[in-house]
């Protein structure tokens, strides 16, 4: 068990255009945090001279980010969300396709594993609470 | 050779007050950003009720993220940075401090390594463009 699941994935050989768009790309990050089960509170975005996007939806189960590298077609993206709610690879699988991806690599990292938050800090019990939805008990 | 690197970092049994002054941390974030050699483009921080902050330092160099858990003593931080006139560890090691972290673990994950992003992009020359700083030809 744990607080929180992390998807750090590769985007490769994306369409150039769309990788440096921002409003395209603001646009669907935060559809992908919502059809992901997430509740969008926040973005921040900006282009970068001469090219390129940064951005990053602040939700309230954590966070979604990109960074884009237009001239390899290339995007660093990150979902990070809490409780089970939400499924961050439904936004996974809509970025790949409305960023046209040929390839992708990805790995999940479990973030606040329990039995570590137990141990390093000195907590007898845990309850996942998936902020601002309920709590389950471990 | 990679376009980033990215420190996810596990921070553990840290002051419980600390981890729900959202002012606190987030003046703490944009700090770690700097003396890391970043430069911060704005900042997007939220305190969760019951308890609970998260945030975001946008860098020019790419983001750091927070997420903390106060009744749980957890903070789940990353620092992604890219250029090599930004040292992410500099940053991990002031909010370890900051935080009074008893106890961190990490991992430093490569994004966008140039071999992959010829291969899978399909580009012959990749030079490390470090916005806003300048090239490195790899």
């Amino acid at each position: 068990m744990r607080l929180g699941r992390h998807i750090l994935a590769e985007f490769y050989n994306c369409s150039e255009s769309v990788m440096n768009n921002v409003s395209f790309i603001e646009s669907a990050m935060a559809e992908a945090a919502r059809i992901s089960g997430a509740t969008v509170i926040g973005t921040n975005f900006h282009t970068f001279e001469p090219w390129g996007v940064s951005g990053v939806v602040v939700i309230s189960e954590s966070h979604l980010s990109i960074h884009t590298w237009p001239e390899y077609k290339y995007a660093a993206i990150d979902i990070f969300t809490c409780g089970d709610d939400v499924n961050p690879w439904v936004g996974f699988e809509y970025l790949k396709e409305v960023f046209a991806a040929e390839h992708t690599e990805t790995q999940e990292i479990s973030r606040g594993i329990v039995e570590k938050v137990k141990k390093y800090s000195h907590i007898e019990q845990v309850q996942l609470t998936h902020k601002p939805q309920g709590k389950i008990r471990v």
